[in-house]
């Protein structure tokens, strides 16, 4: 297919050029008109121009999907697909910039100097820990919102999903210990959003083990992440977190997590495996294992957890209300009301279909 | 007109997503085997991406229009319209970049940065002589055709007016004396190429009058013109350069242009007077002085020069073609293509229409 595509996006004019008035009006002299208006009425600028409804979908390719650093060029396919989707589900023009640069201090200076055209950054498969300072760094210089979509889309998506899951389950989110194994773009996120919702204990796991507060050479991300979780400073490896766990989150890769972690976990074990397109467990070997709740990336298994029930309703909002930042109370909101959408949350039924066109409206009317 | 359209163009999807299976298709999973493809076969890039029909319109807001350095934002109208223009007439993608830096430096890296997901740059209304510098280093830092079209598009359908109106006088351009009132960005590129053409004697003016050899502080590009134009090294105000000229070019503003300048020339004077929207001089006033065929970028008078005569065709050409070069040949093979699209030319019929849709094809075909 996109082979036959040849790209997936297209740009199109919204009034044809038939005439040379048409071509007056649009282009040259009539523009003079527009841009001088536009040169002392700055903040006219949404009104009349594509920034209203326009976001840029960035990557610098370095953590693409899960094919890791494939580059700027091989990462174009999924930034199409990105924009499709904002298209789709949303209504938003987005256009897909890829960047011949891996330097933070680039990466920032460039989205900068091109964001005057648009009215929303998303920031896209751009690794950990450099995700973190780029987001930082540009969400104090821009005056539009930006959100790194691993990090925060995934989020409020898997949060909606636990809201409903623990409901299902008949526990609290506020008296639960739940286990993140993966401390990425995404882990850092869920494990961020997790605490500002008030969960009971996080414990957060890298490839080295439990991310407690006596470790070493901790980046400052995970220093944060270990001041913020972890109650009682646990150390060890997945099985020394997951006992007693009411849920366990993979976002990590095929693999790290397996029969003997559910196995630890406290009653009714919830597991999200995340990893795309291949889980960390797969849901029948979750299920045999104990599993009460089994949540995937994917279409062909029940819960599919996907961001594109978030990002589309969160910048459709930002941009109708001219938000400037996505705040976490923006985030936290989207969640709640992505949840409620499921009328009778059930073991297989904690999150509504990527598919379900009240979504992005839905979220949207939280944002202002 | 700006103000009820909220922006001119707009990014749709080629496909809908209407089930499961496109959304499969379109984004995860099935774009990691696209971008996992592109990862190994990097020459597949511009059939599997948008990269085949894209260009980028790259604007710093510092020479817009006749309006000035009126900045990135209040540019935007322009370059979306420069968009229309490349999709009505080519059927080529193009997408609005401005820049919130005018610093040659950051511009240049800025570019460089985005340019994976192009197949083209346009850069536009950038101040000379700035621009000469930043075209230059973006021809040799990308691999893909860059043009800044107030110089080479300009220059194009410039130099095909003067190849019929010379005809239409019965004069050739090769004996001639020609002058050129303004030596920024368009008077710059008009001078090369009528250089490069082989005419015979070129003057240009600035507004401190003729370029010549001995004046002091000259910039590069301006000392660069005065060692190809002047060959009797003359010095003065356009009045001595205008004397026994047989054409007489205005890249400047209205007034720049009298009729004593025409009263001066050779026989069957030649007057381009480009100024948008109001002329150097205007058409009548011309006239009466003498002039034999007048030309102006206005749709309301015969004759206009307008870019969108070749920019269209030129990047058509260059993206179906693979050119990694917009080079001075391509320039003058497009210019004598143009030309030869008006097949009786006569004084009032020296360019072909701006609505012409034969144009950007047969532009297109010299390219290769």
């Amino acid at each position: 297919m996109h082979k036959k595509l040849h790209g997936k996006i297209s740009v199109v004019s919204k009034k044809p050029i038939k005439t040379l008035d048409d071509l007056s009006i649009l282009y040259t002299p009539g523009v003079g008109a527009a841009s001088s208006y536009l040169a002392v009425h700055k903040s006219e600028l949404r009104r009349m121009t594509i920034k209203n409804n326009t976001v840029a979908v960035v990557s610098d390719g370095s953590a693409v999907l899960g094919l890791g650093n494939i580059g700027a060029a091989a990462a174009i396919p999924v930034m199409e697909g990105k924009c499709v989707l904002f298209k789709e589900f949303a209504g938003i023009d987005a256009f897909p910039i890829v960047l011949d640069t891996q330097n933070p201090d680039e990466i920032v200076e460039t989205i900068k100097n091109i964001a005057p055209v648009f009215g929303g950054i998303n920031l896209e498969d751009i690794s950990a820990p450099r995700c973190f300072e780029i987001e930082e760094r540009l969400q104090n210089l821009l005056d539009i919102p930006l959100m790194h979509d691993d990090q925060h889309g995934t989020a409020i998506v898997v949060i909606a999903g636990l809201i409903n899951a623990f409901k299902v389950a008949d526990k609290r989110i506020s008296e639960s210990k739940i286990v993140i194994v993966g401390a990425g773009a995404a882990g850092n996120a869920v494990a961020k959003l997790l605490h500002q919702i008030g969960a009971g204990d996080i414990i957060v796991t890298d490839s080295k083990g439990i991310i407690d507060r006596d470790r070493k050479n901790l980046d400052p991300y995970k220093k944060h992440l270990a001041e913020i979780t972890n109650r009682k400073n646990l150390c060890g490896n997945i099985l020394a977190a997951s006992e007693g766990a009411d849920a366990i989150i993979g976002l990590s890769k095929p693999g790290s997590i397996n029969a003997s972690h559910i196995k630890s976990m406290a009653e009714k074990p919830i597991v999200f495996a995340l990893a795309n397109p291949v889980p960390e467990i797969l849901p029948q070997t979750a299920k045999k294992a104990g599993a009460y709740i089994v949540a995937t990336g994917r279409s062909d298994f029940p819960n599919q957890i996907n961001n594109v029930l978030g990002f589309p309703g969160i910048f459709r909002g930002a941009l109708d209300h001219k938000v400037k930042k996505i705040t976490p109370e923006i985030k936290l909101a989207a969640a709640k009301k992505l949840a409620s959408l499921v009328k009778n949350p059930s073991p297989t039924n904690i999150i509504p279909s990527v598919l379900d066109r009240r979504v992005a409206k839905a979220v949207a009317s939280v944002v202002r």
